[in-house]
């Protein structure tokens, strides 16, 4: 499958680089093409980066807590952050191969497929950190109940999967922009 | 502000809708102008009043519960169905003006505003319904403690807050699109 386009272009005609594909048009349409954040940008790389940056270190935190396996919402939240950074690592690894090329990433299956899994991997992640958000308060705030040292590690590591969530979600939306304006 | 263009047009010349706005294109373009589920549209008016069923069902059950109070989870989870109801209700006014005057609400501050305001609605929405899942999962099956009926209930609401979600993101996808597409 050809998921990528050439980017290089004589350096005669710049201007054709924004009709590209555009058929009969006469108006040169501005795309998004070329924006930070996209799949095989600089942008793009540095997102997924902090999106399994901060997987990581959610995961690694979770793994220093002997008793987290008692409840249901922490076990999720050790797999959607591992499910996430796997997910961010993959996409990086693509990302920086298209940087290497010097090719965007802006075939229709594949923008497609990065946005329904950008979709799914940061719903489940933030999902995940809420439903833990939520049992932490109970027991921090509601029950009192925070006896030893667990609560900040549990905090931190919901803290790491919002901020998880919250770099994956500019790859969601740049990737359905993309989708919605071609 | 206008926020509503025309659909009358003469019935002589009904490919004109189509290439409406579109400056100098000679190919006509696909809009998604009159897509269900979008705003001014039925799809959208049966969108927004599931929406507003789902979370008005949602907080009755919660108010039916004397002690929900107790944990903060539950409490916003009150507090973002009421939002989301509140939200659903108005946009189904405004859909259901714009049906009734046969207009389309399509400028792109409108349609900006609805996008940002589904976002941040079923973000808080979905938020709450998680959280107060992770508390009753907790509760009935890691800690076997649903002696009453109050698991029931929450579990209903819970449900109920998940389906108002799960019709928001349509509402705000379309949105989403619409912006991106034009």
């Amino acid at each position: 499958m050809n998921v990528s386009q050439g980017v290089v272009h004589p350096v005669e005609a710049p201007p054709r680089l924004q009709t590209e594909g555009a058929g009969n048009m006469l108006l040169p349409r501005v795309r998004m093409k070329d924006l930070q954040g996209m799949p095989g940008t600089v942008g793009g790389v540095f997102l997924r980066f902090s999106q399994l940056l901060f997987a990581v270190v959610a995961l690694s935190v979770m793994a220093t807590i002997t008793d987290f396996a008692s409840v249901t919402a922490f076990c999720y939240l050790v797999a959607a952050t591992g499910l996430q950074s796997m997910w961010s690592l993959a996409l990086a690894i693509v990302d920086i191969y298209a940087l290497l090329i010097g090719r965007h990433l802006q075939n229709y299956r594949a923008v497609s497929l990065f946005s329904v899994g950008d979709g799914v991997t940061s719903t489940l992640t933030f999902a995940a950190a809420c439903a833990s958000a939520g049992i932490t308060v109970l027991i921090g705030n509601d029950l009192g109940a925070c006896a030893n040292d667990h609560c900040t590690r549990y905090e931190t590591a919901i803290a790491m999967a919002f901020l998880s969530w919250f770099t994956a979600l500019p790859s969601f939306l740049f990737n359905f922009w993309s989708l919605a304006s071609r």
